[in-house]
C-alpha cells in the first residue's frame, strides 16, 4: 500500500506495492510491511538523505533511535544491527547496505522552525510536516516527531564532541535494505534542506525510491 | 517547590526550596523555576549520572536532545550552550560546568525494558519510571519519555561509530549549574543503573542534590 491509497485502518493488511516507487524530491511516502518483509531504499540520485520511521501496526509503538544507539552500542548502523523500540523490542534489520554506510541516528529531523530559523521564507518543505501528512493517512497518531533514521547522512564527530554535517558520500543507485521483523508502516520524506550541505549542493531533483521485497 | 509537594496545576508558581534538596539514590526529584532562576546539580558523592528533563510551565513543550544536538551542532554541550525544546526555542543555558564536562545527549533513559533485557529482577528501580512518578505529581502528561540530558554521563565515541559509556569522571562535589530561559518543571533522577559501569561501580550509596540560585 503506497502513500497515495490512504487506509483508515493502522491494523490493515495491505498488499505490498509491486516494483519501484518513486518519491517525489521534498516529499514523503509511507508503505506497510508484513513482518518478514524487506524494504529497499534508492538513492536514486546520489547524496539524497532520507529520513525514515516505522511504526508497529496496531500499536503506539514506534522505531527509537536513541533506544537502538544504547541496544547496539552504536551510532551509525551495520548490516545485521536489530533497530529497536520505545520498549527496546526489534523492529527493523539493516540487512544489507550498499552505501558507504554513513547514516544519522541523532538528529531531529528538519522541521518549520529549523527554516524558519535558517531564514527560509514560510512554507518551506520539511521532513517533520511530510511525517504528519502520511501519518495521517495511516491513521497514525503522533504525540511527537519521533528522531528518524537519517539514512545516507553524513554526519561526523569530532573529539567526541562536535559534530558536523558533510554531503552525503552515497551515489547514484546506492540503497540499504530493511527487514521488518514485525508488522510495521514505514514512513521516508526525501529530505527538504537545501540551505545546508545535508544533501549535497541541491536536493530539488533528488527524487529517491523504494521497493518491498518478499 | 520540591518533589514530595504534588501539585495539579503545572503552571502554579512555586517557592524554589531553599539550601540544597538531596536526590536519594536511584531515585527522582522535581522542581519548578522561574524564568532566570539557576540549579545547581551537585555530584555528592562523584561518579553519579544524572538524568534531567525539562517541561515548559503550561505547556505541553519539553526539552529535546536531538533537536538540541542539531541547534549546537555538538553532542557533548559545553558552557554558554542553550539547550532547546522540540519546537528548537532556548529552554535552559549551561551557565557553568564545575566537572570534566563529560554529558550524554544520546542515551535513552534506563526502564523496566531495559534491565529485563540485562537479567535484572522485576522491580529494578529506573529512570523512567523516575520521571513518570515525578510528572503525574506535576500533573505533566507524558506521551513518551524524552531523551535525558544525561549530566556525568561518560559516553565515548570510537571512529565516529561505535560508543562505550565508562565509570563518570565527575568527583564527588563537582556540580553543574543551568539557568532556566522560561519557567519550567525540571525533573531529575539518580540513575539507578548497577548493573554496567554507568554510575562507577555501585550507584547505591550515591545520594545527588540540588539547589535553586535566584
Amino acid at each position: 500500500m503506497v502513500s497515495n491509497e490512504s487506509s483508515t485502518n493502522r491494523q490493515a493488511a495491505a498488499p505490498a506495492p509491486s516494483g519501484r516507487v518513486t518519491i517525489a524530491a521534498r516529499s514523503g511516502a509511507s508503505v506497510a510491511l508484513r513482518a518478514g518483509q524487506s524494504l529497499r531504499v534508492v538513492n536514486t540520485h546520489g547524496a539524497q538523505v532520507v529520513d525514515l520511521w516505522a511504526f508497529v501496526a496496531g500499536s503506539t509503538e514506534y522505531l527509537s533511535m536513541p533506544h537502538s544507539v544504547v541496544t547496539l552500542g552504536r551510532i551509525k548502523p551495520l548490516p545485521g544491527d536489530c533497530l529497536v523500540s520505545e520498549l527496546r523490542e526489534p523492529l527493523l534489520e539493516l540487512v544489507e547496505d550498499q552505501s558507504p554506510g554513513t547514516h544519522c541516528m541523532l538528529f531531529a529531523a528538519c522541521d518549520p522552525a529549523r527554516y524558519r530559523l535558517l531564514g527560509a521564507a514560510p512554507g518551506h518543505a520539511n521532513c517533520a510536516d511530510n511525517l504528519r501528512v502520511q501519518a495521517a493517512a495511516r491513521s497514525i497518531a503522533l504525540t511527537s516527531i519521533p528522531t528518524p533514521l537519517n539514512l545516507f547522512m553524513n554526519t561526523r564527530f569530532t573529539e567526541h564532541r562536535t559534530m558536523t554535517v558533510e554531503a552525503p558520500q552515497a551515489r547514484a543507485g546506492d540503497s540499504v535494505q530493511l527487514r521488518a521483523l514485525r508488522a510495521l508502516t514505514v514512513v521516508m520524506s526525501a529530505c527538504a534542506q537545501d540551505l545546508l550541505p545535508v544533501n549535497g549542493h541541491d536536493c530539488t531533483p533528488q527524487q529517491v525510491a523504494f521497493e518491498v521485497i518478499d
